[in-house]
């Protein structure tokens, strides 16, 4: 069967503007091509996204369609830019919006986030990339994701201003590289097991 | 001479609906107010906040007028809920556009932050206080804010859902009212200091 | 094949005293031993370990025997109190001396951590128990643990000063009793697939 | 009225080895010295510091001698390497240890920390020093010290493995000298402040 990945881009710019988030998330969808994992990328921003714990925040806001988005997915990847060393606002706000769906649940009763997979990119100029892991990934595991080991990657220079991303040609930073094939390693390991195995709903439930 | 605060509210919900965390707040200003301190209330969510590191994310942008009430205030209350055991979205948007915001500089050079005091109040049905107190008052020490001793007050209820402020009667929790008289009674101590006694920029070293 | 797992008890406070920590893991271990799931419970303030980045810190060191009990374990759990808003410093220790234990390596040159499984319990009287949660789920997962959803319980009562899990009968709490039998049962479930699917090293691809 | 400075250097390391946490330490006590500001400088692990929250943690404790240092302090600065993207579990230790003496008051019944000023100096080959200085600046803050705007300095590296802060000179990397000058010039201020200006004891206490 074969899986597919959606990849949340939660910069705080636009998709008419270049994301340094982005390009690192092309090098981990690349590598899932080539294991035959489709991929589908979402710049957050370029939605209207509305605020509050719910699924749906009203006749404009375009969360549902990202609810599609999520179902569809075996493997979910969430990325953000760093800003005062911690994640973006953006990447919050998708946190929140999640969080405000997990009444929506899949035929055993569970949240529809079960039996899925999960990642995350950071970029920024320097300093905070652990943090914003760290605090998104126990989002994920909190709403029902699985979380592989090392199931992430990141990139950024040294304490205080200076060079993005692709000015600095992270792809060919050694350390980010090989994260990225771990977690591409990984993420895909894992959702092939859940294609084969399902965690089983607990008693009450 | 007058003190003047101003109360970001990072709810994430509008002014037309009630808000635990300005219950809180409230219960902070109709202190400051005792203490002869002018106070205004803003609901973020009520104006259209632009996403960027920037002062001004383009024609439709509100963040300028706030910006407007920020030169104004000489205490500054940043105002959030917990959501997934951390501050809300609206709070890190305000934040980034606050670190977009630097570059406005006082008569002396200093970006205009300095020499105001700040504070942050939270409240959460559960568990995030302090990581939501630790973030705010570092970014807004980062962005210049002197921030007094134990400026910063909260209420929260036990492990997992529950009632939040209002229902719960938060405002006659013992260690949360404590928290308001230190936090005011500090705030307003760090603010009167201010007022006679300016930091001399570095430049002048 | 039993499966067997390790509670790392990371309270301030020798096995001599009374831990309420211990008091929610045995609550833990009482569900996986019923599972037919062996338990092993360590008190790591009453072994000498001593502060490095490494696996064995000199002749007195004990680490290496806590080694030895987290080569055998199919989970670990590791327990930790709160403290200023945070998981405690001997948590934190623990963290420290598996990062330096990296290089022990399984058969097939993975870190010896990989294709276990973790979880977190956390108690304290007050706030604080995500950001415990994140920060060693964050850090379990860097080392090459298994994250299953929902892998962690905890208790704490209202903002400030106030009883702990024992005194306040916290084994009666509906939201953490459920989190601990979702924990026990997501962890049981992934320990008995990584019994059967081991993740294939990277060098393969 | 001569100020002194008491520097808590919170290494895994006793000060047989090189610290490059001191080394950046040794950056801002030359520039208060230059000041007239004396300083003294404290490698916790070089002392028996016990577990707990609690002034006195037996006979073998040595807490108690830097109680006594940190009394004598106008001016007190948190220095912590980077593990696993967090500051120490020396420096939490630390934070426990000083929460465990808040009953120690001076003559006008006020927590010790009070009138006194805070700052923190990470340093790290890559990523976690905000994190490590919003921790630290909150326990401090909650303690009772003031802290002055953009009270710290830090180094690091690349994103992974890479030199330390003296291989790597950061001695002379501009953002960090700066942040450097910024805070000495703050602290100082401040210092000088509550020389002259006490913050007065809340109503009830």
């Amino acid at each position: 069967m074969k899986q597919h990945a959606v990849f949340l881009n939660c910069s705080l710019k636009s998709s008419e503007e270049l994301s340094n988030t982005q390009a690192l998330m092309d090098e981990v969808a690349q590598r899932f091509e080539r294991r035959q994992i489709t991929c589908e990328h979402v710049r957050i921003v370029d939605y209207q996204v509305g605020y509050g714990i719910t699924d749906n925040a009203g006749p404009e806001d375009e969360w549902p369609k990202i609810i599609e988005k999520l179902k569809d997915a075996d493997i979910v990847i969430i990325g953000t830019p760093i800003w005062l060393g911690e994640k973006s606002s953006v990447s919050k706000k998708v946190l929140e919006r999640m969080d405000g769906s997990q009444e929506i649940t899949n035929k055993e009763g569970q949240p529809f986030f079960y039996n899925k997979v999960a990642g995350v990119v950071v970029t920024g100029n320097e300093d905070g990339a652990k943090n914003a892991i760290s605090s998104i990934l126990f989002g994920l595991s909190y709403l029902g994701y699985t979380v592989p080991p090392e199931s992430y990657t990141y990139w950024l220079g040294e304490a205080g201003p200076g060079p993005s991303f692709i000015e600095a040609e992270g792809h060919q930073h050694a350390f980010t590289m090989n994260q990225v094939k771990k977690m591409v390693h990984n993420l895909s390991y894992f959702a092939s097991l859940h294609a084969e195995h399902k965690i089983p709903p607990t008693e009450n439930e």
